[in-house]
């Protein structure tokens, strides 16, 4: 008989979010489930944790094969306190989301889903992040689901290697609208704001941000960007060593 | 005549930090600066953006030469408000610090210093993170001074390619104490949460979360915790794209 796996859930739209539930239905059948969820929405706090306030924990719910705990902190908070306090051992599989809206290329480094993702990885836990292409808090992850469980799958048969995480990013479409999934690379780009000035009701000026995505680089078939306005599934493999070893050869030319 | 440089200056701790207060005194010479930095510290918020609360700026000091704003919001929306709003060019320069504190190995990805740095460097500005491994408010910077000036020299001399920005680590020591810079990778580590669990006064539970930083390798003399350790100033290359590209030819094998 196979040994049950233990799969740690979170995400940074929160425990009540519609993209937790259904990447919970779908891991489900691969084992026990803990999900640790922040209560409320994170989104854009990247990998930030908690250390000037005190961190709350509740239990959601506790059934067979399945515990749901909300966490008052950030989706890194989640993870660190589930490895460090919630779970008994060490999980087989981290997934994180299914994030309402998109984490392809640069904007992995604002996403608490992806930090999530990170922090497995740091923890030498096999770690994914799965986002969809619509940012609306009724999205349909109808198809997302059938996504999702073929990459678990996949990732349980082949495994990945220590010091890697992947970001999954799903398009928006019935089944039979997706081209199916590709292997890419992080889109070079960045995030070009618009920060929206206004006058408070006491005279004081203030700021919103906001902002839109752009390309850096035309697109090439292979990146992420390009592979999702294709209509294909993209995963690209993350590396938690952020070291430039091609640069460090370089500035050792340099004579400090 | 040469044309004068214009420096962005960041940090994570706060316009009224030390470090950040020595770093402007140091950068000073090379340019014309302006300083963004957040109200209060900011320690751990990493790569965080504010989108749900307004961000409101206010001017510290107009001299020549020498601009200083405070910030209610991150580091990187400290970034993000100068690159859009603050300055009236590019700057050929972004320097965040000097932390109270190291931000070497992993601790690069909680770190909101670091993540001003790689926030310069998606938007390709030449961009460095620098930090003194004391925590402590009233930390001497007098050696790390001399450090942060060589290096920026070197920094103009050769120039960054595009696509990295760097970390800088600085021994704490005198002038003499120190052996100079080495160029490193980034150590394979994480950090050892040790979550302390209390009683409020309403009798519900809380945590704080605290740990301490473990390698997860043998300390190579390659390595940034090598270096710092044997009083040398350590300069890891960070890449802003975060690809595997050697994991990325192995998955595509998968057959997805």
């Amino acid at each position: 008989m196979k040994k049950e796996k233990l799969i740690l859930v979170t995400n940074d739209d929160g425990v009540e979010a519609k993209g937790l539930k259904s990447l919970i239905e779908t891991v489900r059948e691969f084992g026990k489930v803990i999900v640790v969820a922040p209560e409320e929405s994170q989104s854009g706090m990247s990998h930030a944790i908690t250390t000037k306030l005190p961190i709350r924990v509740q239990t959601v719910k506790k059934e067979e094969g399945l515990e749901i705990y909300s966490c008052s902190g950030t989706p890194v908070d989640c993870v660190k306190l589930a490895l460090n306090q919630l779970l008994e051992k060490k999980p087989d599989m981290l997934v994180s989301g299914i994030n309402h809206g998109s984490n392809a290329s640069v904007s992995i480094v604002y996403s608490g889903t992806m930090a999530a993702a990170i922090e497995g990885g740091i923890n030498k836990i096999t770690s994914i992040g799965f986002s969809l292409l619509d940012y609306s808090g009724d999205a349909d992850f109808e198809t997302a689901g059938i996504y999702v469980r073929r990459i678990i799958k996949k990732v349980f048969m082949n495994g990945i290697e220590e010091g890697i995480c992947l970001n999954v990013n799903i398009p928006v479409g019935k089944e039979n609208e997706l081209k199916g999934i590709k292997v890419c690379r992080q889109t070079d780009g960045y995030w070009q704001e618009e920060f929206e000035k206004r006058i408070d009701p006491g005279k004081r000026e203030y700021y919103w941000l906001t902002g839109y995505f752009n390309n850096s680089e035309p697109l090439a078939d292979d990146t992420d960007e390009w592979a999702l306005q294709n209509k294909f599934v993209s995963v690209v493999p993350i590396r938690i060593d952020f070291t430039s070893y091609s640069r460090m050869k370089e500035l050792k030319k340099w004579k400090f």
